[in-house]
């Protein structure tokens, strides 16, 4: 899908697009914005760009109907599940979530992993009674707590986990056992595998990394734990304003890229994707584990196969690493600023291709500075 | 800049943009549109399109410090405003700004002259003492109040108002006189001309008028204003988060698409955009008043330059006109579905040429059925 970037000079306009390894907003699939390009200014029969019309209109009500559509085949979704798009991204939901269903006399548990979840749990206890039921902070957030680790409420109203960890590199490899119903902040790896939608309340997901452009926030709630939500809610920020009706303008724009994303994701399949997702970390975390000249930060077990995190021996090697790996072609491996080290990520949308020129220039780098 | 397009058909893929009356989103400058269709899939050096890169990158950092700058030489803000790009459009901000203003043992008064105020003032009540100080609802909302019909509080932390409704029609002259700082819903008529900004303690705009696509909020703070805010705020909501810094994911596309369309408007200034939006706002209105076929709805003193209401005295004819239009490549002209009528929404972007388009249709619809 990208082609062989390695001759181009940063300094002036790129004729092709570079290998991107950016951790959100990420990399689209090349053909989705080739039909964006191709649907400006004019989108269809309507006269106009889709950005410039009523989100009322019967040609935008069709792309948002089409996007909950393919959501719903794609993970197999009842009609008792209602598919929101809203905005503020996961730092909004961190807040909505415990304003909606965190009951004065209950609680909430919140499995912490990173800073992300950190983060969810802050708000959640501004609000209510949240606990930190697990956390891995005693070793960095570099693994996944276990079952046994976890000290869970059985009067939760709800289990809060983030199923990917962008900054420190981990992911649940399956849903943590829980009685009550989990909620997810799953913005970095929505749709990039098959999960046990039964075992959720609520899902949500920043769109930039595997589903389109920052500005829309995916939430899946179902309909019996909308109901449980507190009473008295502001408008805006009661899920039930959205579940029930279109009420204010949506992120038209940012939909209608999704819809776009999902229709590709589609033409793959959940099943092929995950496959797929799962090939492109398997070699990258090889290539990772063959020596010691790079090194994995997170637990073997429970690394994660959105975001490759490693650092080099010699940690001095690292700026040379991402400076050297952007001149051919490879963009954005830089580690997030709170923990340094090389980051990949790659996403739905990171093409097979874009990891083999990473691995190569891994190769080409070791021999050079090893 | 729009073409004619009295040829197409609305079956087929029209190949000519319409002149496009949307209320909201509404149309944008074609110029605007096509620089961003020629910055598609590779944005100038990055190796990829603007929505596909870190939000922390130079890149995206130069965008939005420009859309920044732009706005503050568009309006002669000094230092002591804070610009923000937040997200949840003019809804959000109805429950954000009393949260953050509407102190505990204090009041605002808010100005409601249409359904917007209304939602503004509803969110307000439920968070402390809100009042409606003046109201236009007795003759549904047809006009402005004027100063002495308005009861102020001395003790008010602010007045809020709805300088352009976008419903009936209706747009204060100037700011109203009050000794409490203005908070303004601006977003459909946010830089179609000069205001007095020293009036002013915070001013938002949704973008999808006036400024871009939707999905981006512009607020502006005061400074000195924003020091006043209640204390214990979500951090998501607090005002101060984003003053502070870039605090979570932006946007991006939209506010790359806004910084676009205020440099298009910086290249014509305000104080002509001013000029041409009271011109095209005079031809219309003075072709409604040339005689009855046309009544407009809001009284003449406070006619709205955005929005231009009104009705056909014969009503039964207004789906005709509606259709006959549209047919004639004149987008999106039926009134809001609260009010019904004819509305045709002539933003800073819709072209002078649009309007000349719609008189020379009304008069050819009054010789067919008049």
């Amino acid at each position: 899908m990208q082609p062989d970037a390695h001759s181009s000079s940063d300094t002036t306009t790129k004729t092709q697009r570079q290998h991107n390894f950016s951790a959100g907003p990420g990399t689209l699939p090349e053909e989705v914005l080739l039909e964006v390009k191709e649907e400006l200014p004019l989108y269809r029969t309507v006269g106009s760009s889709i950005m410039e019309i009523s989100h009322r209109s019967p040609a935008y009500d069709e792309v948002e109907t089409s996007a909950r559509a393919r959501i719903r085949r794609l993970l197999g979704l009842g009609d008792d599940w209602h598919i929101l798009f809203l905005q503020g991204g996961a730092s909004m939901q961190f807040y909505q979530v415990p304003l909606n269903f965190l009951p004065k006399d209950g609680g909430a548990d919140y499995l912490v992993t990173g800073a992300w979840a950190e983060k969810a749990l802050k708000e959640a206890r501004a609000i209510g009674n949240a606990r930190a039921a697990a956390s891995s902070e005693d070793r960095n957030f570099s693994y996944i707590p276990d079952a046994a680790a976890r000290e869970l409420d059985d009067d939760a109203s709800y289990v809060h986990f983030t199923s990917n960890n962008t900054i420190f590199g981990t992911q649940y490899r399956s849903e943590p056992e829980t009685t009550a119903p989990l909620v997810c902040d799953a913005s970095s790896d929505f749709l990039s595998r098959k999960i046990d939608i039964d075992r959720y309340g609520l899902i949500y997901a920043g769109a930039q990394k595997n589903l389109g452009p920052a500005g829309v926030t995916v939430v899946l709630v179902k309909d019996d734990f909308l109901q449980r939500r507190n009473s008295s809610l502001p408008t805006i920020l009661d899920y039930g304003t959205h579940a029930k009706k279109l009420f204010n303008t949506p992120p038209v724009y940012a939909v209608y890229l999704v819809e776009k994303v999902l229709k590709w994701l589609e033409g793959i399949g959940l099943d092929e994707m995950e496959k797929r997702n799962e090939e492109k970390a398997a070699r990258l975390y090889s290539r990772i584990d063959k020596n010691d000249f790079y090194q994995g930060t997170a637990e073997t077990s429970d690394r994660s196969r959105m975001n490759v995190t490693f650092r080099l021996a010699d940690e001095s090697l690292e700026t040379s690493f991402v400076e050297e790996a952007k001149h051919n072609g490879l963009l954005a491996l830089k580690g997030h600023r709170s923990v340094g080290g090389i980051r990949a990520s790659i996403y739905n949308a990171c093409a097979p291709a874009s990891v083999d020129a990473l691995i190569a220039f891994m190769d080409e780098f070791e021999r050079k500075h090893g």
